[in-house]
């Protein structure tokens, strides 16, 4: 076998590992734990399925591939709650090691253009990242809000945080920001979300 | 909320449950069964790392959304044992009906497209078909083989059962055709697989 599909391989097998990172939100039920693998998949369903909700129109292949990705750096870097402060403080640094250490794993022109893919994911700023960003939040929104907020109340979040993270939600797209502020306000009223 | 995006959301809720049908294949390691939705995620990173391979160009945006969503039916229909005959024929009834209610979900144009595109899975024509069907061989096998053919022997799977099943995917890449058949051998040699 040559160089390049041993490499191929080998990172494709290295991946599994993916689904061994456990995130804070809970599958539809409440049963346990869902994995990165997994919130993947789901963001990347939804990419094509809500596309036409785009701010801007978003290249929704590439797309599909930040979030298919996104988490990769997660087998090292371990996952990062998203209301964790102080673990976001070193996010970027232990990051960035992992992202050399699994995309190093690829040949050359692939490892150029996942690497490109992760940090645009990163850098928040083109209409595909920001849509990829709104993925990102709504799809354990989605779950902790169908599960009467959970995860939620096992961190005491308040809504000022879930609203923080709500903002690049509306630059991807206005209309699925505002299906997570009517969310977000359901939830307070509910007592899953402190109101402060 | 209008009902358009109503629907879209209530099916993007509804498919979270792929992630509680497991597979017999089990993950790197061996420390447990995975699950459909870990499954297609590992296939449409393949598909986009591997399509250089594919006999014929395919369209990889295709790619990626039939294996995302080939086994949503599975949430009605319950995952059919590649090698479980008995099952399997009952398997396209049972999937029809479960495509009816999965994909019925949506909205018409929705339904037709995302419909359309899970039957040419299933018709094994298409160039994208028939590289998606390689990737579904491929990537349990690369975990089974990972994995000392753990699967295998549990099933006392023949390696004619296996070869049968590749025929597909040397339609889809010869290379990939060429790579499962080196590890068939392989694991004939170190006795998981039945010489048979």
């Amino acid at each position: 076998m040559d160089d390049r599909l041993r490499k191929q391989l080998d990172f494709l097998l290295e991946i599994d590992k993916e689904k061994e990172i456990y995130r804070q939100t809970h599958i539809l039920g409440g049963s346990r734990r869902e994995n990165d693998a997994e919130h993947a998949w789901h963001m990347a369903i939804m990419a094509f399925v809500l596309q036409e909700y785009a701010n801007e129109p978003v290249d929704v292949l590439r797309v599909m591939k930040m979030v298919l990705m996104h988490d990769l750096v997660e087998i090292y870097a371990g996952d990062t709650y998203a209301y964790d402060e102080t673990g976001k403080e070193s996010q970027r640094e232990r990051e960035l090691a992992a992202a050399d250490k699994i995309f190093g794993m690829l040949p050359e022109d692939q490892e150029q253009e996942f690497r490109a893919i992760w940090e645009e994911f990163e850098e928040k700023k083109s209409p595909e990242a920001k849509f990829a960003r709104m993925l990102d939040n709504y799809q354990p929104l989605s779950l902790n809000n169908a599960n009467q907020g959970g995860d939620w109340r096992a961190h005491n979040v308040a809504r000022s945080q879930v609203e923080k993270r709500n903002e690049i939600s509306k630059e991807g797209s206005q209309l699925m920001g505002q299906v997570i502020a009517d969310i977000i306000e359901e939830n307070v009223r509910k007592g899953n979300l402190r109101d402060a």
